[in-house]
């Protein structure tokens, strides 16, 4: 070892040891007589101390010329500072420095290797290497190393045997767009990354394995939206013999066990909600329980006053925005504006304020009474102080659009942000009772809104081909904090009930069994009931830090165009390489 | 949960319990009587027993309806058994069953779910979900689960940070064939799959992640040998601010931690040997230690007797075969043949018998007296009953061809595998001091041993231009029972000595800079000592179970051509997935 301690190791009781520290020069402070580099490791920052007079006039000048980010071994004596720096672990005291050697030198770094940096995104990413050694960003990947072994410490007292499955598999055609490797030794074939080893799961339960995990990386090619990778990782669960509550519990405790392991904070029982309530109660089905504003329907208040958005509207629905009666017509102005964004679509915002006085405030004042508006006050609970917003239209999009602005109204009155000094607000959230089936406007047919395993409640199987979009499946979502951190379901274990829903799917029997031949064919030989979840990693990683970007807990991020800046890939390769593969591009 | 209990749980102390199974029937036997059913799952048999004049008449006409591997689900009472089986835990007790639900029904399976199959090798890949419900397939993959767990938690308590690193990289053409993936957003450009994070984990340590490690797949596009698949996992492991002694330590540190955790086995100090002494006394860089007959070179005593085969040969060598002077004509000409096969190489073989009564008798007898023929058994220390094999030829032929025969010989003796009763023979070996460079006739021009970051030893850096052949690098491997488990080495963190060596490997300073470019780039700022280690995961699970084949500690492992006959892949892809990646086929 080049050293006898970390950069965060040294206290009060090291004084007068001598050490060997290894690190990089963080800062050089020369006050004349005095000069103080700051060297720092994984583990801490601990100050080199030179003087004139108490250091060798060559090592002061050698020490003098260390410049940013060179990498240095020190020895020497650890001596008190005269000027503590309560702040740091290490901040009792200094090495009085009698060797320097420098390992490796550094060109200036492009941008400041501080927790507060002067390097643009673009900038940090092309050095990413740099930009992991700021702390913030070390710290990230810290909490997502303690994810990954508490995952698995918690999976494994469960019983469950991690399996890794293959990540060259088969190409399919549903779902999401496979990325295709070609095959050398079979001329024209392809093999695809797994977009996640759901049918490789099935397969073990088939063979028996009870409960498998994997914490496993998993592939889309999709144009992407801002955060979202080509490549993720997943937790990758499944479990024989159980129904939906079996694989609840399990994954209850498993997010109580990272929590308390990783933030020391123990959860409740989470509440649970169905689909239908979410999206009518929310507009969404996966609301942010960590305030409320849940919304209020006042059609049948509001109908028949001469008021034609209203009268026409399919659905009139609100939230109470408590305590906001004293918004201004500016900041009314501007939340109209807001649901009016054609990703928001909503045509205008009605509001009421409820005044401090006990008068309503409305902008339909002309088409309701008071007597109308203390109805409406009435039906949201809604205070002395309190601010109703209201929007009317087409069902689903109403839902859609108030979903938006409930979320907006938690971000401006800091609802979803953790307070400085406050607890950690924790609002987790399992949604039961998802659709089976979404249909799809383009190609007009049915699409299975979890995947084509998931199992329909048994008491709606005699839907599935009369009323199909009416068949609820044993699917569910975790939701925390408003995000979606995983979603599984118990899945069809039964070969005719396979048969029928690749049915309702638009499959021929060719297409399915050319797709999933061996899986339906597996489950002709003793099949277990089963089901399972995956939940998102690199989400999880950012849900318990309180953060909102996956990008900042992946070590080597690729941009929106799936490009790693840093080692400039993808990139071209060679005419041979094209010729062995039997590939020529167009 | 559709059971109570598992197969393997129930004991005497269960008796009279009620209590719910489930599981797949492995087997039924019908006594006329009596029916029972051995009701297995991962965890265990378990007995259900049914009965004329106990069991309901209906139950029991089911009962004997049921299937190989049908899926049950059998509620009844725990009873003590008639006649106990010792050999099963839960043989002292079967279930008195009242209630049988069919779960799944089975075709039946195309080979005997059993300890010893009746399914030959293609059969139970292509069933491979079937496969895996033998109890010693699932062993074997409960065993890698467990060596994945002690894996990551040795290295965790040690300070190692798991990292993920990407998938999706860059192609680079040294070394073996890459797979590649094309990209659709970049068109004619491509991905490439890792043949190990090698420069992301030196990335790592020029970010100051001080020691990292992962469990990760890595991908090799080769044409197969027997034991060889193109995606494999390996334990990748890098450390910062270490010399060689500190990665030796810590990872023979885990050798020691995984054997005491999955096998019970204390293993004392690994020995160590060097490269140039591995080859001189074992013909190998990875000689198996659980067994003797190291070479002896009698070049000196052999020459000028007449025998041209040994006065023309470079190297004369033996090895002793203890005890085996009884060998007969039949089995000696045997071994004759042995040598002689084109993969060895050798010519002939020569013979020394050291007979009990003190005489010696030799296949060369015309050429050496009795007293010459005591000089070399004295070389060999021969006891009488010792047989002596010589080979001799060109030095490093006839060194390989020994190794093999030698091998051979451990076979032959059993001195190479687990014996009934006795404890487990394990010989773990550190080889060091491999040459940095080999000489590659075709091209002719040195390759990296290694790879091009080894770093050379420093007391041989300045031969490196002189006398490249003769450079020693700090690198090693960890060989366990002739078997390497891995290699890694001390790497270079100069970036002038990492351009001396890319000129040594034929480099020009464009390539150099196109491949490894932002390697270079992050040497400039700040690059700490480091070095690590790669050991093939696949491997070790074989190793730690005595067995040969990395194939049966894979869940879904491909075929000498790169084939999942399970799932047939590789497989063509549609014209709209070409054309949307902009290639077409030749």
């Amino acid at each position: 070892m080049y050293r006898t301690y970390t950069c965060g190791e040294l206290r009060k009781e090291h004084i007068g040891t001598s050490v060997t520290l290894a690190g990089w020069a963080q800062k050089n402070r020369d006050k004349g007589g005095r000069l103080w580099i700051d060297l720092r490791d994984r583990y801490g920052l601990t100050q080199l101390m030179f003087g004139e007079g108490v250091t060798k006039e060559e090592l002061l000048e050698e020490a003098r010329k260390i410049g940013r980010e060179f990498v240095l071994q020190a020895e020497g004596i650890v001596i008190e500072r005269e000027s503590k720096n309560p702040n740091i672990p290490t901040g009792d005291i200094e090495i009085h420095v009698d060797r320097l050697t420098i390992l490796n030198k550094s060109e200036v770094p492009p941008f400041l290797i501080e927790d507060e940096t002067d390097g643009g995104e673009e900038l940090r990413m092309q050095y990413r290497y740099l930009d992991l050694r700021r702390t913030p960003v070390r710290k990230n990947l810290q909490l997502r190393h303690r994810l990954l072994q508490a995952t698995r410490s918690y999976l494994d007292s469960e019983e469950f045997i991690e399996v890794e499955t293959p990540y060259l598999i088969k190409s399919t055609p549903e779902g999401a767009r496979d990325f295709v490797v070609p095959s050398r030794m079979n001329a024209g074939q392809f093999y695809a990354l797994p977009q996640s080893p759901q049918t490789f799961k099935q397969l073990l339960m088939v063979a028996g394995f009870d409960k498998y995990f994997q914490v496993v990386r998993c592939f889309r090619d999709e144009d992407l939206r801002a955060d979202r990778q080509p490549e993720f990782t997943q937790i990758d669960c499944e479990m024989a013999f159980v129904n939906q509550e079996d694989v609840l519990q399990v994954f209850e405790g498993f997010a109580k066990h990272v929590y308390k392991e990783l933030k020391g904070i123990d959860l409740e029982q989470f509440p649970r909600m169905t689909y239908d309530d979410a999206i009518r109660l929310y507009g969404s089905d996966k609301p942010d329980l960590r305030f409320g504003m849940e919304f209020k329907e006042i059609n049948d208040l509001t109908q028949s006053n001469g008021f034609v958005v209203f009268d026409s509207a399919e659905l009139v629905v609100g939230i109470n925005a408590s305590g906001c009666a004293e918004y201004t017509r500016k900041q009314l102005d501007s939340l109209t504006d807001f649901v009016r964004k054609p990703q928001i679509g909503a045509k205008g915002l009605i509001y009421l304020k409820c005044n401090v006085d006990g008068t309503f405030k409305s902008s339909v004042d002309k088409f309701f009474s008071q007597e109308d508006l203390k109805t409406w006050a009435e039906r949201f609970d809604a205070e002395p102080g309190d601010l109703l917003l209201i929007l009317a239209g087409e069902t689903d999009k109403t839902r859609k659009a108030l979903n938006e602005l409930r979320l907006e109204m938690g971000d401006q009155l800091n609802l979803r942000t953790e307070k400085e000094g406050e607890p950690i607000k924790v609002a987790p959230l399992w949604v039961l009772d998802f659709p089976l089936l979404e249909w799809d406007e383009e190609t007009k047919r049915y699409h299975a809104m979890h995947h084509p395993f998931t199992s329909p409640k048994s008491e709606d199987i005699d839907k599935m081909e009369t009323d199909p979009g009416a068949v609820r499946a044993n699917a569910y979502d975790l939701v925390i904090n408003g995000v979606e951190a995983g979603g599984g379901s118990i899945r069809i274990h039964d070969s005719k009930l396979q048969a029928r829903m690749f049915k309702l799917l638009g499959f021929t029997e060719e297409e399915a069994k050319a797709q999933f031949g061996f899986l339906m064919e597996a489950f002709e030989y003793g099949a277990p009931p089963h089901g399972g979840i995956a939940l998102g990693f690199d989400r999880l990683c950012a849900i318990l830090s309180g953060q909102e970007s996956i990008r900042d807990f992946i070590a080597f991020p690729k941009n929106n165009r799936g490009r790693d800046v840093m080692i400039n890939s993808p990139s071209i390769i060679s005419t041979d390489q094209l010729n062995e593969l039997g590939l020529s591009l167009k």
